[in-house]
């Protein structure tokens, strides 16, 4: 396979998709908009000129099964989604479809066959632009649908249900769609890393050893508030410097993790109702901590949470948090992680394992059936959902040479 | 002198002064508003009462005269502002002109003369609430009247000139005001502490030594905004962190003085177009930097500066401050300082000597001439400009004491 060549395939069909899209100076693909059918319509021509046998399921997702003759085979899924987010970039998502199926491409014009059915799953939903319902595509595949959001309305008012019924597609169908575990050899996804991990280390690929679970709070920080020039400092409770040291503390606890998997963010942070010569009265901050293992990000959680109320008790204010989100961490299957590594190793490149920090299709599958995923070096200092995402053929040959590799040692 | 008595019916005056308000469920006296004209004919007939003869003059001060009667005497003028923040206190000004009075007809009821002519000033505006006209009765009394600030307008598109006009005010003869400062012995403000210094010391009176400057700055931190699960801990460039490292070392440098004088305050403090799972690009906060004197508090700005930018540069984000106020101390006249000290102590009282970090007339008016300024023990923490402002009539007794026995003590 010449790697160099399908790499620039791969490019290239990303570039022809990105002119599709709901804006006109930004790449914008919500589910089940004009564009986001165009780009469907693109990726079933392009599965069947692959020789793949396509379907669009009940959801919208487009699914080319290129079967190996053999009775009783198992199924590899692999895929992601196509959908993007507002302003997106042209390969978050698409590499993971495009690059599967020009492998698939390359093998049907061998006549080359692999010893399991591949199905390449083009994702219909997953970013939740339009209806807030990320995960869609995935979620209806594992059994995980949840109904309600159908009843959910965008920003025009449409109803999800009604969007799809015009669409021509069948919500009460969803259900059906579920893939039975036992006749799964697993998912494969391969992604754009959207972080600057890969382009500092000056290595085109890494193996994801798990996706990070996210555990959000909304903190506040009450104190009293008082006049800027008659208060002396001693006697201060400012709910301001308070916070300042409880988002360094939430940060500290995450640069001491000596698996350099927990990040840790204050991504919100205000004086409310601040006023240049008031001493903060209240202060609101959230917390977002992720990990490759869920026990870790707790235990560290715990930690900011001591250190939140020590410095609370200290300085005399008062400290709260709400939990607004926790999604428990998808490890990958080591089995396959290891054998990920070796393909990627087999092609005289390091095999870097790497936490995905972000969310993927991959942790919604794999909740029901083994689980890998390949990042591919993201460009431009690492930026992502971004027009500025970007990535050189070189690394999507590199990809897809390394994909082909795994999926020769994958277990049948 | 009974000070019980006198303490007590300066108490009740504050408490009948009160009743005006240009809101029904709070108290706020707005400059020229209906409630601000029967304060100040409230003040006028209380003048009277005491003696004194009573000009309103052409910004709305009202004006009392207590003559010695000796030729070429100076005078002293004493007083405070009758207007109020929006929801303010009962005590914040007003004090400063009922005291005065109460001791005006103390001496004239006893037929005891001052070896000075006393003239009580009610400045009719100083707080700024209704067209940002801070120290606008004050500042036409020393020649540093702002005339553009006649065509300001008030929330309703009133100009000052035309709601001058209408209260029988005459605007163009505010030039003529200034008092000759040859002709004055000095300025001397008593003034509710707005703080909690008095109240946690156990003590009813400070004199004041200086009244803070003010040094105001906008700074701008700009980061790399970024995903809050892709980027690792160790290659974010966080602008809410540095910001938040920013703050504190304010905060530390301020603690650290040992002159106590020192105040530093980050009021507003915001990371701009914050999102949970977003690495803060841009946060925005103010400091505030208070002390005794310019040089000190100078000082203090160029450390805090000079860590936010190491801060900056270890942290490889951009840090950018600009000035938005500087306004220069005010020092008391230091025998003048001590001759309240002694007053103060001449009641067996602790003679503690503070800053004013708040402005008051007093600053306006020590440009041209001597100054004093008397504080008063706060109640309820120290909590001021909010209806939980209090003072015990004690101490307005002992405040009125304090101020006869400086008088007396006074050069003429």
């Amino acid at each position: 396979m010449d790697t160099a060549v399908i790499g620039q395939e791969i490019l290239a069909t990303c570039e022809r998709l990105a002119r599709h899209s709901d804006d006109t100076d930004a790449l914008t693909v919500a589910y089940l908009s004009k564009a986001h059918r165009a780009v469907a319509a693109e990726l079933r021509d392009a599965m069947e000129a692959a020789g793949m046998t396509v379907t669009v399921d009940a959801i919208g997702n487009v699914v080319g099964r290129l079967a190996c003759g053999r009775p009783g085979a198992h199924t590899l899924a692999t895929g992601s989604h196509f959908d993007t987010v507002r302003n997106g970039g042209r390969f978050d998502g698409r590499l993971g479809i495009v690059l599967p199926i020009a492998l698939a491409r390359h093998l049907h014009e061998r006549g080359e066959t692999l010893p399991f059915d591949l199905e390449v799953i083009a994702f219909a939903e997953e970013e939740g632009l339009r209806f807030a319902s990320t995960f869609l595509g995935s979620s209806g595949l594992v059994g995980r649908f949840d109904a309600s959001v159908l009843e959910r309305t965008d920003a025009a008012g449409v109803r999800m249900r009604d969007a799809m019924l015009a669409a021509g597609l069948d919500p009460d169908g969803i259900g059906a769609l579920r893939r039975d575990p036992a006749r799964m050899l697993g998912y494969y996804e391969v992604h754009i890393e959207q972080g600057p991990v890969l382009l500092e280390a000056g290595e085109p690929l890494a193996v994801v050893t798990s996706i990070a679970g996210g555990l959000r709070y909304q903190c506040t920080v009450t104190g009293v508030a008082g006049h800027a020039g008659t208060v002396p400092m001693a006697m201060r409770h400012d709910a301001g410097t308070a916070a300042a040291e409880m988002v360094l503390a939430l940060e500290s606890c995450c640069l001491a993790d000596a698996s350099g998997t927990l990040v840790g963010t204050a991504g919100r942070f205000e004086v409310v109702r601040g006023a240049t010569n008031v001493i903060p009265g209240e202060c609101r901050f959230t917390i977002d901590l992720r990990a490759a293992h869920d026990g870790l990000r707790d235990r560290a959680f715990d930690e900011v949470l001591a250190a939140c109320r020590a410095i609370a008790e200290r300085r005399g204010v008062r400290f709260a948090c709400e939990r607004t989100m926790q999604v428990p961490a998808t490890p990958c299957t080591p089995a396959w992680v290891d054998a990920l590594a070796d393909a990627v190793a087999s092609l005289g490149l390091p095999a870097r394992r790497m936490l995905s920090g972000a969310g993927h299709d991959a942790m919604m599958m794999g909740r029901e059936m083994p689980v890998a995923m390949l990042f591919v070096r993201c460009g431009n200092g690492g930026v992502s959902h971004s027009p500025l995402e970007t990535m050189t053929a070189g690394d999507a040959g590199l990809a897809a040479a390394a994909t082909l590799a795994f999926w020769r040692r994958l277990a049948h």
